[in-house]
């Protein structure tokens, strides 16, 4: 193998690397309190090699969110191919969503600080998940089209299914100290997506 | 009126100013982004006046916790005065959660940024909320324990409810561009609590 072609590989494995402790510390510490000294730390590189990956701790935040975005499109896509009924491919949406941000924790605490900083001038990515809702928005317009969904409520789904797998996944604590919850445990994962599954059921049926 | 009594009222005046301000702000901003300086300046006093009503910045932000904590459990008590049944107080209880949170929107910021930093040093208020969630959760509890509700999913309510209250306020942009809500439209808000509603049937409903 050439040298260069080694030396990209190796850059390449540095990239994924900085991303993956850069969407811990982002997700953990937000944006103004991460510091790219400690990223470079972790993994054993000096803060100026950052830089010839990223051109600036903004660039590297939103990678971060474009990584995390596109892995989630492409987890879903997946997950719906071959599926055309706008109720089944609504629950595979919502299932396969649980399962990324359950295997994924540091992603959907970041969405979540991103949803609660929609208002602040820099720890905020304003682009990120635009393609991953619209495939959501596409299928309740999809399912109102075809008379399948209620058309008036259906919009709020992806607030309530979206928005709770996130609390789900981030707040094991919020069902009381007395009752924490492992947010990967697979009991409690079931028993979270029948509850999606009945509550989009109640929204979405035209009764 | 004696001088004293003037100037203790114009002290409670001033710190129900700084909280307010800091609530914006802690909201806006994030713990580590407020500026002391800058809450001083919206209210035209000195930063080390803040101090002859707050020791730290760390208390001011305890302090703005307790008061949206203690003013929720308070507006939510009022509400269910009266009510005994399970299901009618769960309903009093969602209504006036979201009735609370539309208009004191920037506590809703602040708690949906607080779940989101359950892992963060500082920028997070452990304590918060427990009161309230406990009054959630008693109510379910109360629901199971009489066969009004569905025991063993009805605990994923609290994450459900709370959570999409939380993203209705502090996202009308969720729903797509070209369809962005006003959080305090009454005709949206009744919307809403109406899908809160069904959710609710549908999942506490022991069927």
């Amino acid at each position: 193998m050439a040298n260069s072609v080694k030396k990209a590989r190796k850059g390449e494995a540095t990239r994924l690397q900085i991303l993956q402790v850069a969407e811990r510390d982002f997700a953990e510490l937000g944006y103004d309190a991460t510091r790219l000294e400690a990223i470079g730390d972790s993994i054993g590189i000096k803060r100026a090699a950052i830089f010839y990956h990223f051109r600036s701790k903004r660039e590297l935040f939103e990678d971060v969110f474009a990584g995390i975005h596109s892995s989630l499109v492409a987890h879903t896509e997946d997950r719906l191919a071959g599926a055309s009924d706008p109720w089944e491919r609504l629950l595979l949406l919502v299932e396969s969503w649980v399962d990324f941000m359950v295997a994924r924790p540091a992603a959907a605490r970041l969405i979540l600080r991103n949803c609660a900083n929609a208002e602040h001038p820099d720890d905020y990515s304003p682009d990120f998940s635009q393609n991953a809702l619209q495939m959501f928005r596409d299928i309740i317009a999809d399912g109102a089209a075809t008379g399948r969904f209620a058309p008036s409520a259906s919009m709020h789904l992806v607030n309530l299914l979206s928005g709770s797998i996130l609390h789900y996944v981030c707040n094991p604590q919020q069902l009381g100290d007395d009752r924490p919850y492992r947010p990967d445990d697979p009991a409690e994962v079931a028993l979270f997506k029948s509850i999606l599954r009945r509550t989009a059921r109640a929204i979405v049926d035209p009764g």
